[in-house]
């Protein structure tokens, strides 16, 4: 049998890898990276190549890189996801079936934690479903962004005998502006928290954490965000990539 | 100086400890320890161990322990908590002053990432806002139950281009029953998932994650609910405690 480990690796930095991820990444005979075009890739390989040269048995791996397919075109962004997906699950399913022997053990490394925000983990349950390829897998967590935003603010995630909400700005759409309470926004980078501007809201903002880049700001969000819009806007355009978190909390008197 | 460390230790085994933490263990002079009345004590306190064991700076630390004080009988839940965390506040106060010597670190273990429903944060800045002891202080975060659910049933947390919640059962019964779309609930140990049981709900339940006697179960709550709630106060009897955590994520066609 072979096997497939999706490893979570945390926000950006060797040392926010957990020791089962460690553990893990001694086992993997080949790293599968699908890598996408645009500026920053390089910076993005080079970090997740400090992890493999850090941790990984240099003697034992080898790594397989293919390209990663174009969004689909489609309309509407589930049907888009969905054949961007099913054209992934074409290319992992190849890389198992012509470079992982029986009894050999494959890995893609997973900004994060493969349960948030990452399509790798669909993928690779359509591919078993479908019978592309046959194999066991594994899911092995990673600190998340959430977590390195509320740590770096020193902030707790709920406030007592509360909850919180993990969205999208996309998603968060869809809640009306005068109900968010207590909402982290993952994967922005365009400054949709400048809609809510007009509400009584704190935001805790970050970019690049865990990274020398790191930068946090906090604060009251209509104060804060024409000034954060701008700053987003400058990174994003500098660095060619943004990956920005934030948390924005109603105000309580 | 005197430097305070608010360390994540995850759910319950020393692998799931991340680099970052590892390394602050072995920066530690002093920890804290409160501990809490009742069965099922010692496990806890050998976990801890265990990590301490593996990791710090044997040569170094030295371990402090006051006994947690009791819940506050105060009217109404969060006034109840206030009193709780203001009996915490001046026992950490006290420990920090009087065991802890300038430029010495002093950390604190806590179980998961201490931005989730730990209390140690708060208290932690209610000492500096009050002036009760004077220190700086750091977080570091941990691999949550949320994520180890979400990692040992081999799920995703949020559907694609999705929000998940994450709450507890007392705050739950704030939302309305058929609104319920994919919430993680922590802390519960009264099976309250069965008041859901009239849903078109499926639920992902997780016991004692990370440990040995980690207990997963998932399907459709509606067949599940009478066995688990049953199988949850079986365990609680026989062990003393239960950390449960499950998603509940109501099916779609």
């Amino acid at each position: 049998m072979k096997k497939l480990l999706l490893i979570g690796i945390g926000p950006g930095h060797p040392d926010y890898l957990t020791m089962q991820a460690i553990k893990a990444l001694r086992t993997v005979d080949v790293f599968f990276f699908l890598e996408k075009e645009g500026r920053g890739k390089e910076e993005l390989i080079q970090i997740r190549n400090d992890i493999l040269a850090e941790y990984a048995d240099s003697g034992r791996y080898r790594s397989v890189v293919a390209k990663s397919p174009p969004r689909s075109a489609a309309q509407g962004y589930e049907a888009g996801v969905r054949d961007w997906y099913d054209d992934k699950a074409a290319i992992i399913a190849g890389l198992i079936n012509d470079e992982l022997a029986d009894g050999q053990t494959g890995a893609f490394l997973i900004w994060g934690d493969p349960a948030l925000y990452d399509g790798t983990l669909t993928i690779v349950q359509d591919i078993l479903a479908r019978g592309l390829a046959a194999f066991d897998y594994e899911v092995i967590p990673g600190i998340t962004s959430v977590q390195t935003l509320a740590a770096r603010h020193r902030i707790m995630l709920n406030r007592v005998g509360g909850e919180f909400t993990v969205t999208t700005p996309r998603a968060l759409e869809r809640t009306p502006a005068d109900q968010i309470d207590n909402a982290v926004v993952m994967l922005d980078s365009n400054a949709a928290f400048a809609r809510y501007a007009d509400q009584d809201l704190d935001i805790y903002w970050g970019a690049y954490l865990g990274t020398r880049d790191e930068t946090l700001v906090s604060g009251d969000l209509k104060t804060l965000a024409p000034d954060l819009a701008e700053k987003a806007r400058q990174a994003r355009a500098e660095k060619g990539w943004l990956f920005d978190i934030y948390l924005l909390r109603r105000r309580k008197d």
